[in-house]
């Protein structure tokens, strides 16, 4: 192994990043790690790129949920790895875990409680992509599940509009509602996905926002007014939900993406909306709720992929010199599904 | 009683109401009303005029959580009134009652429920002037101390910002704050309400917001952050407080009343401060709570003011006649104190 090519944070981005300018390749060509104990070395399969990921690309002075990325360094991101070499019991040599790695081929992990091995990760590869850990099974997964449940309180018979409603939490969350009984809209960015979310995935709705405006689109789907908005974009379409809730409604602030690469954050002019409809907006991160839903969640969501009953999307980009631009573009909405880079096979 | 001075809606407006183009004085100089069964005649003592009202100078048409006014018929508002006729058992002559009557001197009561008889009205007026029961032990109070308790979730040793903090609600709900351990700071639009929260009600800091800006004031005065924001004003007003917001910060959404006379509403711009901090900004009205919190309120709140341990300060405009300009007036921040209409002496 005298080769390790990672990705290394170079700069702050203001508005997108730009590969080559804030993320650069860098490989290592003499790369002979020497373990200490408990220590492991990762061959990485899979890593997880997600939106957050944005927020963590400035200066370590500013304080937020994670921590900055640090100039210099290889990024890091939740993903699958096999351990091949090893000075932790806990973890062997050919053991398939799920951690926290570079952006990277090749990680040496300290003995991290958060690490964990992955059981029947080989065996149920053919059902459980690898892919599948840090996706509808991972953070994405946990992220739709938990929230819907304690922000959303949903209650059959009810109204969800969900955002990037193809993404990574997204998709799944649309599920869920509907297996709980709730009429499920969708918004998206291309009518492929639009033509996903209906066919595959079974939304009761979905409309492509670029053609036409969210505002007039929850009026005609929601006719009753929503109860539910899963937000993952922020901006416009905020406004546009927030004028169609109902009384009582509840707004589950995942995210707003449209909101992360630009200098000139969009005006919310319909707060007022809060009061009137007595409206809940409430922001989390999904380690709020890990001790509370994680047990639930893996096990009924993977019961349903066993099963079948759910179709889940992953956008997968090869080889990780592939993880800048794929990055970007799903920061602009041009993956389709949840973003990984596959950077090798089992 | 020949003669019933009331103010009648005229028209729906725009921005701010106009007295004489929205709300006009009539004088009906031959009032001898004819009661029917389980019905009272009042003569009203004090009305409440509160900023919620001018959302309901709108169009029937618009749904909202309080009913619009009627064009061409009197407003009516929470009062308290003596009857002087009556046709129902429940409320003999010489009742003082709590009850929703017009914007005038007279009204005829039908039998309602939500209409009571105010026990010791007469006994406890030095201590208890009959503005208290649409003030501090009314529908402000009750908002103040519910929504404090259950959107709030105060706990010792937080700090709460308070928007609007001499009014109805501010006053009262710094003054338990405090009282549950928490450091108070509140906005006012004027140097004689600091004095008044310094000195008399002893908020631990107030400012005015027209003197300096709201971020640097907070900035200042909350060098650890908010935990609590009981948002009344809306605007500029809350984009600051959410940026100085804590993790987990409660936003109260009581009212917005720097947005109830504009045809251009403010634009919030950091809305993402709600996921990144994971705050929740709930709205509500106040009957959300009564069954839950009102005997409690009333028993907790009359007790202190029993024992001079609250200030509640009320601005009192004269005859019935001062009713438009006093309610413009508020919606402007002119009144100082809780606004209420003397009609008559008990």
């Amino acid at each position: 192994m005298p080769s390790n090519t990672a990705i290394v944070y170079l700069k702050h981005p203001t508005e997108f990043p730009v590969p080559g300018e804030h993320l650069g390749v860098r490989t290592n060509k003499d790369f002979n790690p020497v373990l200490k104990d408990g220590e492991v070395l990762t061959r990485n399969l899979v890593i997880s790129l997600d939106p957050y990921m944005r927020g963590r690309m400035r200066d370590a002075s500013i304080q937020s949920y994670a921590p900055a990325f640090q100039i210099g360094r290889p990024l890091d991101a939740r993903g699958v790895a096999e351990v091949i070499e090893s000075k932790n019991s806990k973890y062997p040599v050919g053991s398939i875990i799920h951690a926290f790695v570079g952006w990277e081929e090749y990680t040496v992990l300290p003995d991290l409680p958060t690490t964990m091995i992955i059981p029947q990760a080989r065996e149920l590869q053919s059902s459980l992509p690898l892919s599948s850990y840090v996706g509808v099974l991972g953070m994405p997964g946990l992220t739709a599940y938990s929230s819907l449940k304690d922000i959303g309180q949903p209650k059959a018979g009810e109204t969800i509009f969900i955002s990037a409603a193809s993404g990574a939490v997204g998709q799944l969350a649309g599920q869920l509602a509907k297996a709980w009984g709730l009429t499920v809209i969708g918004s998206v960015g291309s009518d492929d996905k639009v033509d996903y979310l209906l066919k595959e995935v079974g939304f009761h709705h979905a409309f492509n926002y670029k053609k036409r405006s969210v505002h007039e689109a929850l009026k005609e789907l929601a006719p009753k007014g929503i109860d539910i908005y899963f937000e993952n974009v922020g901006g416009e379409t905020l406004e546009a939900a927030l004028d169609n809730m109902n009384t009582f409604g509840r707004v589950i602030a995942c995210g707003m993406i449209s909101q992360y690469n630009t200098r000139e954050p969009y005006g919310i002019k319909n707060l007022m909306e809060v009061v009137v409809k007595r409206l809940t907006i409430r922001g989390f991160i999904v380690g709020d709720f890990h001790d509370k839903y994680f047990a639930d969640f893996f096990r009924d969501v993977k019961d349903l992929l066993l099963k079948k009953e759910i179709v889940y999307r992953v956008d997968e980009a090869k080889g990780i010199e592939a993880a800048p631009e794929a990055f970007v573009g799903m920061l602009r909405g041009k993956n389709f599904g949840k973003q990984v880079v596959k950077i090798a096979d089992i």
